[in-house]
């Protein structure tokens, strides 16, 4: 049996740097993943957009339980590596990361995230990564 | 003239992330900067360690100043996209990202950060980050 | 105007390495290009699949000139970085590179390839770029 | 006891894009080997410069190799992903690939590869990779 949503939730709720972000789990079905996060001043860099490792960070967090959501119940994740290509300024009311498991594997999984700007209207990507995760048994 | 080490302490005292994490510009000097992180519970992942978004976001912010100290007086820099292999779990008294310019660029700079994991008698390097940075004329 | 189909074929017909791949130009569209290779001894690596940097190789002409679609007539491309995972061994009868721009820019555009292992039947992901282009000014 | 030199030649030698290339191992010692390239009409792209995808495809053979000096008598090593930032345009007498394994792991190896232009006088960096190489038991 794969790993639970309830599982995943309260791995999430582990995450102090999730808390601090402010970031909140919005999805969790098998291979994809959805986390937000709201722009507040902790979290900006020097022009007072959201910081680029603010949205890695939850693009990171969103690609690592995508593939846990297909990974043997009790099994962990870990990222292996990423790249991000930061494609617009990041303003908007809202950042919404979704994240989905494009080559689920036993050992590797490659996963990429489309961190979107939701601006109430429309949704319009800003950054997107390409990941590495590692599924470590349990 | 380049861009002094005040404007980039000042740059970076803006950024409302590095606060949180409480991150510290330990050096500044033409095509390296150092920023130091310490573990807390509001930064980790969900075993306690220090999050990978949280390594990154200072190895970002590491590279973005390291070109800025090459750019001209008054011009701002953006990244482009960056690469992060994370290579052994982050547990340390303190971190420190060391990035470096690997090739200036009037435009477009590429820059490396390695993220060490300093335990007080040696570095040893968690994180490994090949970026891009884009000069913005003032 | 931007970049005709017939200056892009153009342009691929002087590659000297995609003669040697045997790589042919299989669709010419604004902001999408596909490029064909066949497995051929002389493009493999130890094992006798087809090299990862020959799958790069066409992978990478296809992000550049789907962002020369969208540039002015008579402009060029650079390519500034890519990213490549592998996902499964390169063998099949055919691969077909399909690149798309993900975010036209006047100056730097970020482009995706899925290289496709096409066996007669059905296509399937073998590596997936994601890579940065610049245009340069005719 | 490690891969010896003599087995990593011989696997060079059974790779067909390597002598399409005329690629040549140069170096082959613990952690590191070096691969030369030398510009000629077969392997360029549209400006007569020598292709990124040949570049690329010297740099992920070094560091696989690399990797493959550590990993055990008998081991196969795998490229999980490479990211590659291409510094100036390649012009040279002859390239050589510097591959060196950052970080080695049972499973996953970081590399890194500084791909030089060669005068005869000086070496230039014209491309940089990290690269993710798996170790496949004997």
């Amino acid at each position: 049996m794969p790993n639970s949503e309830q599982r995943i939730a309260e791995s999430f709720a582990r995450m102090g740097l999730m808390r601090t972000l402010g970031a909140e789990l919005v999805l969790v079905t098998p291979g994809e993943v959805h986390i937000a996060i709201w722009p507040k001043p902790d979290i900006t860099q020097h022009h007072g957009f959201v910081h680029a490792g603010a949205l890695t960070a939850v693009a990171d967090t969103g690609c690592g339980y995508a593939a846990m959501t297909l990974g043997p119940e009790g099994s962990e994740v870990l990222t292996v590596e990423f790249k991000v290509n930061f494609l617009r300024p990041a303003t908007a009311e809202r950042f919404i990361a979704k994240a989905t498991v494009v080559k689920p594997g036993r050992s590797l999984s490659v996963c990429q995230c489309d961190v979107l700007a939701d601006d109430g209207e429309r949704e319009i990507s800003v950054a997107l990564m390409q990941c590495t995760i590692m599924t470590v048994p349990a």
